[in-house]
This record gives C-alpha cells, structure tokens and sequence, in this order.
C-alpha cells in the first residue's frame, strides 16, 4: 500500500523553509508496512493543489494533506481536496460550537473568520485539535483514503497519533517493514557496487540502496512483509551474502558511525588514543569527540601545522623532513610514535598531507595523504592520494585514518 | 516565470532523510525573480519519475531535478526524463573520456558501470562535474527547459553557480537584483530581530531575510530594481541603518564566514595563531584552517582532552586544576598562556569547558566553556554558558572564540 504526503503552505517553497511533518508521518506509515512513493510542497494556490490532490489519487491509495487548515482566505486546503474529489463543503454547527467553546475558555471571543473552520468535506469524519482550532479530516472516496491535518507540529502530532494511526492501522493491511544500514569505508562508490549489484539486484525485496558520502558508503536494505520474522529471514539472507562479498570493509552492521565503532572497541580493549594532525588540523579528534563519553579513551594530542611545530612538539627530525619532506610515510610514523611517547596513550594516529588547493609538490602533489599508527609494536605509514577539494581531501583523511585503527584494533 | 523542483532518490522518502538541495535552488531561482511553484520528491522509479516530469512540465517553463545520475541501475534521472520528453539517450564519447580520465587523475580505473554517466539526452548540452563524475545536462523543450543536476551538494553548488545560473540568467528575462549579507556573532536571534526589525519592517524593497545558526547569524537583503544604481543604493540606505544599531557585533558584510575574517586580519597583522583545545577537541583549529591558506597564520596547537595533558604539555600547574577545576577561567587563561609559549605564536586561543551530555557539576553544569587569550600583553579568561546539545555547545564555543579574538584584532 502507498502513500504520497502534501504539505501546502508558499512559506514551505521559500529559501528558509522545508517541511519536516513529513518526516514524523513517514516514520508512522512506515511501521504499518506503507511505503511513501512521493512527496510534494504546494503553495496557497486552490487549483494548482486540486491538480496535485488528483494526480496523487491516480496513484496512491492513502493521501495526507498537511497544512492549509487555517481560517484565513489563503488557507486552500479543504476547497482544494472537495475540488479534487467532487465533493461539497459542509457546515458542522458542532464543529462550530466546539469552536467557540476553545475560544471561551481562553477567555476570548471567536473572530468571524473561525467559523471557516467549522466546513467539512461531504461524508469527511472530522477530529477535534487539542491544540488549536483547525479539526483535521478523514475522507474516504473509491478505495482510497484523503487525510488533511493542521501543519503546526504540535497540532498535528498528537491527532496523527490519537485518531489517523488507529485508523490507519485498521484500513491498511498489515505489513511490516525492517531495515538494516551497512557502513562501508575505504571504498569507492562504483567499485563496491560493480561487487555487490549481481547479488541485490536479484531480490526486488528488500530493497536496496545504496548512499555515498566521501569516504563512507551506506548500504540501506528494506524488506517488507507480513510478519516480522520473514522481513528478518529475508535481510539475513541477501545481508549475510553481502557481508560474504565486502567482508572486513564494513565496518557497522547497524549504521553507526565510524568514530562510534572504533570508540566501543577501544573502551572494549581498555585502550587510549591520542592524535598528531597536520593538514587535518583537529578535524581527525573533533570526530572522535564527537561521542559522548569519549573522554574514556581519547587523551588529545598535537596539531602541528607548521613544520617547526613537528619538530618542536613531536621530536620529528628536522633531518628527516629534510630528506623525505613533510608530507612522507617517515614523518607521518615519527609523528605517530612522538604522540603516543608524549601522551603515553596505547594508540597514536598521525596525519599530514596536502589538502590543497595550492602547495603540492612533485613529491607530494595535492590530494597526497600520508597516514601514521603507532602502537607498543611499533609505528607504520601508509601514503594516499584522495581526489576531490581541500573539504573532500581533509575528510576522506579522516575516515581513513579512523578506519586503519579500526582494522588495528579488530 | 515558474519553475519546479523535483529532488530523486528514495533515500529522501525516508523518514531520517530531506532534500536540502531545493533550499540553494530557490534562493537562487527567486533572486532571478523566478519563483518555485512545486517541489516535489520522487523514489528511484522510473515511470514514476517520468510522470512527475510530464506534469510539472505541463505548469511551468522551468524543472530542476537533482539527483539520481550515479553510475548504478537505481539511478533513472536520465532515463525517466528522456521518456518525459520522448528522446533516447544517445553516448558521448568525449564525456567518457573525461570521466576516464577522472579517474586516472585520482591513480584509479574506471568502473565498467560508469559507461552509463557518458550517455545524455539527445539535443542536451552536458557539463562536466568538478567534484565527481555525473555530468549535469541543460535541455531545452517546447520553450521550456529540465535541468539535471548530481545530488550531492559539493557537486551541484559548483556546477550550478558555474554552468546552471548563468545560462539562466540569459534564458529568463532580465531583472536586476543586488544582495548584501552581513553576519553577526554574539547575540541571539531574537535580540537581534528586536533590534532591527523596526527598521527592516519598514522597507518591503529590499526584502529582508535573518538565518540563525548556532551563535552565527546572516542578515541578508535583497533589493530587486530596474537598475543596479537604484539597488545598491536602496541596501546602502537600509544596511547603512542596520550598521548604526548593530555596530562591532557585524563581523563581515560581505557574507564572509568568521574564520576567513579572522585569517585575513591575522595575516594583515603579521601575526600567527595557536590554539589548546579540551572540550572542542580540534574543532576550532579544523575551522581556521578550513581556510587554503590559513597556514600563513596558523602554527597548531594542542589537544588537551584528559587533564593529565594539560599539566604535562600545556604546564598547567596541577594545583590549579585542583583549586578551580578543569572548567574554569585560571586554567583557561593558563592553557591559552602555556599554548602562546611553547609555540611562539603571536596569539593563543584556549577552550576548556562541559559540552554534555554528562559530566556536569555543580561549579560547572553542562554548557558551561571557559575561554583563554593570550598575547603578548598577557593571559586572560571568560566564562559562558551556552544552551543547547553536545554539538551545539562546542560549535558556539568555536564562534565565541573566534570572535573575541576577531575583536582583538581589531
């Protein structure tokens, strides 16, 4: 069963505005098993949202107007939706009454407009607003279903959930959809899906989708079902063929974040972490502290931005930057290990790099990212060249080093 | 003119996920006084797609769609619009030879799959994407035209300013319009709006917008006139007013971000900056030197995330801590003190404070931040407490920062 959502409202077609009711109700139509295959914003314009009103009709089963229930002359929504069905507007002298009694009891007189509010669409059943004077409406018309509710969040929340949910739960046919979010580093988009795509494409449910930031590379899978037990059986089955084809590349199971994953194992192994940033800048433990609680393992470190500074603070040889230059896998380990000698963590990450847009060299063209890990073995290096802008460069950086520890700590 | 916005990708129909690229669009579009009618967000389906395009381009002469032109099966922009308009999509050779050679650029081969992004809607003219490899595409119908773009906004932005809003400035008839964006560090927005509006409300040309993010405000004007003299002198007459009332808390009135205003007084000054970071952990360095070229003025500095770091790199004297805690104005403008000296820069800012969710006390509850400056003149400290979560409490503190170093500048 679909849905489209509508909110109505020219604030929501401004620069400043968008519409986050839909974002509640998709949460809610999705746990009933309704899918939301479209979503619209349409200004105060009567005909062009009764065109909209028609259209969606001709293609879903359940439409929710949100917004436009107002008492002033641009509030459309009701004349648009009895347009789009053919329908009358009616006047409800309990609507009215009721009306007038929310105003009394706050100690004011209803202005004339109000009693706008008091028409309903022909055989619509209408629900009272707890919070203001809009009622909302149910309308069913040839199978389908036209829902209008208030567009103020706290107007519209507690109707959605104390009349239109129930109601929903008894028209709509039971289904049920789960969903499971793999995270991916250290890949790039086209790549992994060239691996993967002879596997999900064989399987119209779940779905699968497939979002890439820089660095990272979520993979949605959505199944819907009857019952909860066969939605888990079926993301078991193309997930664990998944899991098979990317192995150790994914690093979470359940969408969270790289910092969080590599947090819970270094609380796990009672472990600490310091950091040593040069052209990441504080980017790499900003990151990290972006959990809470992660003062448990992260001690701080350096950033070294200028050469003397990795000198100065990390006890990196000027000789050795002479000879293989500040952004090089020597450094990038000598500034590993002088962190973690300087904070006595367990674990120390360095980076330097050239972010750009200007200071590449032949040596290290921009782009180029030289990555440090220390540990009580030791410290490694590992060089990259990332593509992209100083933005992109700087947090593909980040992910990578964190997604090297990560593999580290295992 | 009207035009409509259509964002795809199922991953928008989600309840965790909006389309903020129609944001950018329309500000852009209704500064051409060209005004968003519809926006609407389709699912990676193809004939639903296409459907949305036939109607839109049944009621406006210009669609953008955004998204959906990746390199996988689910991206069907390309399709679903050439079936909109009734044209195949026809391969071109020199576009994949771009993309090639994207890829080599970045040491990588090309994915078989990324053939798909070299094919374009017959009559289109194709432009190349600086930041990834989907080309955008400009076709003209029937005095109409649908504008593809990538979806992710570090590709679009680019793309759109470069090749989109030029070609439609010429296409759309012309209409002069002058912006001024000034930015405001330091106030809340409602204290802001109390101040200037009776001034704004004044004026309904220019039209004034205020966009508030955490402790950073834009207060932008836009004039839309006949000529560009009479624009700019109307902004000179109302910003000159809104300049009066606001004075030094205007940081830039040219929308230029804090740390690009602070980077290019330090760099006017000869100066260098250096920083000691807990509670922020990186943050404040990782926006200096978002800047290219910010290592003109930035040295580095130190990440002194467990108190035990601050003693052993910044010299803290343990008794302090002890006597006044970690969150408090001594150890701020000690940090700041210690920073300045084994860096030797010119100035250091310190940041230690509670950014929650735990980890409150009574001296200092959640959101309380201390922040050192130093000079040459001395050390000095400020307390603030700031509302709001764990992100919003250090990036406020990154502004607060940064201002009253802005200020010192002078």
């Amino acid at each position: 069963m679909n849905a489209e959502i509508i909110a109505v409202g020219s604030e929501l077609l401004t620069p400043q505005r968008l519409d986050t009711n839909s974002l509640f109700l998709t949460e809610h139509l999705n746990n009933l098993g309704i899918e939301v295959v479209c979503k619209m914003v349409v200004g105060d314009d009567r005909s062009r949202l009764a065109e909209a009103v028609r259209g969606a009709l001709a293609r879903s089963e359940i439409i929710l107007l949100t917004g436009g229930l107002g008492p002033t002359e641009d509030d459309v929504t009701r004349e648009a939706v009895a347009a789009a069905l053919g329908r009358s507007l009616v006047f409800r002298a309990d609507l009215l009454e009721w009306i007038e009694e929310r105003f009394r009891r706050a100690g004011r007189r209803m202005a004339e407009i109000n009693r706008r509010q008091a028409y309903i669409i022909e055989g619509a059943e209408a629900w009272r607003n707890d919070n203001g004077t809009a009622p909302g409406l149910w309308v069913e018309h040839d199978g389908r279903v036209v829902i209008l509710l208030p567009g103020p969040p706290a107007e519209l929340q507690p109707m959605f959930l104390r009349e239109c949910l129930p109601k929903l739960e008894r028209w709509a046919p039971r289904q049920v959809i789960r969903t499971r979010v793999y995270r991916v580093a250290g890949m790039p988009e086209s790549d992994l899906d060239q691996l993967i795509a002879p596997v999900y494409r064989k399987y119209a449910n779940p779905i699968t989708t497939i979002l890439a930031a820089p660095g990272d590379i979520q993979i949605h899978l959505r199944a819907r079902c009857a019952t909860a037990e066969e939605a888990e059986r079926l993301l078991d089955e193309l997930g664990g063929q998944i899991e098979v084809l990317l192995g150790d590349k994914i690093y979470s199971r359940n969408g969270e974040s790289l910092e969080v994953v590599v947090g819970a194992r270094l609380r796990a192994a009672g472990a600490t972490l310091s950091v040593a940033e040069s052209c990441t800048a504080g980017l790499l433990a900003a990151r990290i502290t972006e959990v809470p609680g992660s003062s448990d393992y992260f001690l701080g470190g350096f950033l070294v931005y200028s050469a003397d500074l990795k000198v100065r603070l990390l006890g990196v040889p000027r000789a050795l930057l002479d000879e293989h230059g500040v952004v090089s896998e020597p450094v990038a380990q000598a500034m590993a290990a002088g962190a973690r000698e300087r904070t006595q963590s367990t674990y120390a990450l360095a980076v330097t790099g050239v972010a750009g847009p200007s200071g590449g060299t032949d040596a290290a063209p921009v782009g180029t990212v030289c990555i440090g890990l220390a540990d009580s073995t030791g410290a490694d290096a590992r060089r990259f060249r990332f593509p992209g802008d100083r933005a992109r460069v700087r947090t593909v950086a980040v992910q990578t080093a964190l997604d090297w520890l990560r593999r580290r700590l295992g």
